[in-house]
């Protein structure tokens, strides 16, 4: 057997796994190694499949090798470790994408073959690139969206609960602020559902659930402590990284945006397999649709729905789906602290507090407690209000975090720029994507209190000098940044002239 | 605008561009790029697109930033000169590949802006990875295929000659040894025929024309030097990695190995592009057909034909097509000098030499010969095989040999191993493939001698010890390890016992 010894060399390739060796060392002249190669790589019993990158320097003894980041964290070695090397098994799963490329369709077994080798890593991103391209846009028939369900539940770990029913909810997402989640598991926690909700973090975006709740309490969680939170309070807000439910999702979800890449048959998987793996038995879905969120028609939310409801059922899953208003924000805050005070504005029932977020929210909970059963049809919404104006969700809200370690109080930015309007006019439109390219400027999500403020809706009207928004940074040089590109993207907000 | 100072690292990512910069340099915290971001670097008015690796520790100090070495050389830098670095500007052509992706086809237009870009380099792997499998396949419509031909020839230089015809060979290839270019060559330019030859080295095969042809004479010419060989001598053998003739194929055809992936329409688009840009106005095509080579079935074989036919003609190029014997190896040679000797054998009527390489290199010549009226039809293969009887063939070649640079003599391994039959049979079939490997494993291409030597064709019958093939190496490394393979795949050659 071949072996080198490890040194670190510290290069961060992402999440593509890539092995550096000496073009000149011994085995890769003995194996006829080239750049490119596939390789596997073991230690201790453990193996991964890299890709080859050749060093013709010195940057690496002869007996070195090096490991780029993440293919050292998965493989769990430390510097000075011996790693033995070979030639990647041949991966005859690829046969079945070469299948598909070929126009047949892919069977149950040949998806759960993909599945099963893309999450054990022996797929490199150029096998990921041709598999979400080729099952991209419609391209998977709804057969074979349920079968690559399956396929990714099967994948990961599953969680089980000795209840019944488990309630879960979940917006596909693309519209900023839109910070419903805390609010929606307070209320049906406090109503006596069970939620173990996961979230996660930013990956495109100002914030994720889970970044957001993580400046109001611990969010990383093991599954055991997840399960003594939910069993005391009947729910949590948590990140669901470390859960291992439905790993294939990640790392497709990955190569999509490295692509830029729409699919609907990913999607339906992707959101299905998450919450099956979970273990829920209702699901709560928010399509949010506009011009400039994810989803841009209602033909397209309609046909997503539609494709939703019927791989959800033959699953087994119950869902209700709500096809919202995706024009613009949802709530003032865009960035993980400021939704955090909009959702605590919200549940403390503050004359201030956003009016759509807590209507939204409402709306969404009494949903879910009507597709439980915990209420009566028509009735939900009402009674979501009332919990939220009677104090009960933020009782439950606080309980909750004092469960997952304790609440914290969200931090307030030490830098802020109010960027002021230089007419008169009606406010037409809000442009999401640039809205929520300033807040990442800004610093957000790494920076918790960075983001913008929102002080105007769609429809207002607003006088030359009104402050539009507000700019929140912790480092003025973030700042600076994100001022710089609002002095050139003024289209973030179309004002009409009043005739 | 942002700059960082190059140091060379000296990392081989085979062609993907790379810059590596430290994760906590300036220029990475305020441009907020993560790993796997696309960069867009220019030095002296050149510029290209990388994808960004963050280096973690102190490989790099902070003010600098290094390339991988596809990308150095591109860029064309040195150590220690500055380069400027921004965001890629948005990849629009990868639209049309979305757009592709969804279901529409792809006009000419979206094509042509699609493969300037990948010339270009603004594609990373991920992305051409996408392409290639949407078009893989028979996913490309025969005016797709017309279009993608045309926009491959646009984004690349074009030969252009003051006389007609220009003629030109090609093999789909997959079959070892199969070296009639030099004799095609050799017999087509002793009849008068313009036929200025580009060829390829080997990618994945034991030897390229342009490998064999390097043994017996220099192949690395300009396009000067090339124009004057074909001048003098009616024709030429050499590489054609120098002459950006459709550049985007060697990108396509890189991608498609790293997938396995057989495309139908980017074949007929790489052979035909090469070709036109060559200025070719007649194309013979060789077209093996065996279980084991490239083209497996007749069926497939006249698909294949029937869309190379037609994409050609809508080009204006006059095409014949030829569905060879693809069962076994031609000639006996497998490796650029031995299959040299097999060449000079048949050209210098030598007693021993390869009849299947003297038969099949006279009946393609012939066929060139009938489809550029340069001899009547059905006497094509008399008068190429008259060419070679009557050394008109062979003074042709030295003379193109001198022409390139002088002749040269073919060079002999140092180390050879004869393979021997452990029992009495017939053999019934050779595993192209695995005979393929063994000669790889053996040094070809890079060792020039090495190789493998057939000594026997599928129907001969065998005695116990009677030797199959011998391999020939440089090094006695190369050799133990081709021996090592050999050991575990006696199916290499299958011998059936005699009733």
């Amino acid at each position: 057997m071949h072996s080198l010894r490890l040194r670190r060399l510290g290069i961060d390739t992402h999440e593509e796994a890539v092995v550096y060796m000496r073009q000149d060392c011994h085995i890769c002249r003995s194996e006829g190694f080239s750049s490119h190669a596939r390789i596997q790589i073991s230690s201790c019993g453990q193996s991964i499949i890299a890709t080859l990158n050749q060093i013709t320097t010195d940057l690496l003894r002869p007996h070195e090798a090096s490991l780029s980041e993440s293919a050292w964290r998965r493989l769990g070695v430390t510097e000075g470790e011996e790693i033995h090397l070979a030639h990647a098994p041949q991966l005859d799963s690829m046969g079945h994408v070469r299948a598909k490329i070929h126009g047949l369709d892919l069977p149950e077994p040949a998806l759960y073959g993909i599945v099963r080798d893309i999450v054990a890593g022996r797929y490199a991103d150029v096998h990921l690139a041709a598999f979400v391209a080729i099952c991209g846009g419609q391209n998977l028939s709804q057969r074979e969206i349920l079968a690559l369900t399956r396929a990714m539940v099967a994948a990961g770990s599953r969680l089980t609960w000795n209840r019944q029913p488990i309630a879960d909810k979940h917006c596909v997402g693309g519209l900023p602020g839109n910070r419903t989640t805390p609010i929606v598991v307070a209320i049906a926690a406090a109503c006596g559902l069970t939620i173990p909700k996961t979230s996660s973090r930013a990956i495109t975006s100002p914030a994720g659930t889970a970044d957001t709740m993580e400046t109001l309490a611990p969010v990383t969680l093991d599954m055991l402590a997840m399960r003594r939170v939910v069993e005391r309070e009947g729910g949590c807000i948590v990140w669901g990284g470390a859960a291992d439910l439905s790993p294939a999702d990640d790392i497709l979800v990955r190569v999509e945006r490295a692509l830029d890449l729409d699919s609907e048959g990913q999607l339906v998987a992707s959101v299905l397999s998450k919450k099956i793996a979970a273990g829920a038995t209702h699901l709560l879905l928010d399509v949010p649709v506009g011009p400039t969120a994810k989803v841009r028609s209602t033909e397209d939310a309609q046909r997503l729905a539609a494709l939703l409801s019927d791989v959800g059922s033959a699953t087994g899953l119950e869902l209700g789906i709500v096809l919202s208003d995706g024009v613009q924000p949802v709530g003032r805050g865009i960035g993980p602290a400021l939704e955090a005070h909009d959702v605590l504005a919200v549940l403390r029932n503050e004359p201030g507090a956003p009016q759509d977020l807590r209507l939204k929210s409402s709306m969404l909970a009494g949903r879910l407690l009507e597709l439980t059963g915990a209420s009566p049809l028509n009735a939900g919404a009402d009674a979501a209000a009332q919990l939220i104006a009677d104090g009960a969700a933020l009782r439950k809200f606080e309980a909750i975090c004092d469960a997952q370690g304790g609440m914290r109080v969200p931090p307030r930015a030490a830098h802020t720029y109010p960027v002021l309007s230089d007419r008169r006019g009606r406010l037409a439109a809000i442009n999401n994507r640039l809205l929520a390219r300033i807040a990442k400027l800004a610093g957000a999500p790494a920076a918790k209190a960075a983001g913008v403020e929102l002080h105007v809706r769609v429809g207002d009207a607003v006088e030359a000098g009104q402050p539009l928004y507000t700019i929140h940074a912790e480092a003025p040089g973030e700042l600076a940044y994100a001022l710089d590109y609002v002095k050139v993207h003024a289209e973030v907000m179309q004002l009409e002239t009043p005739p």
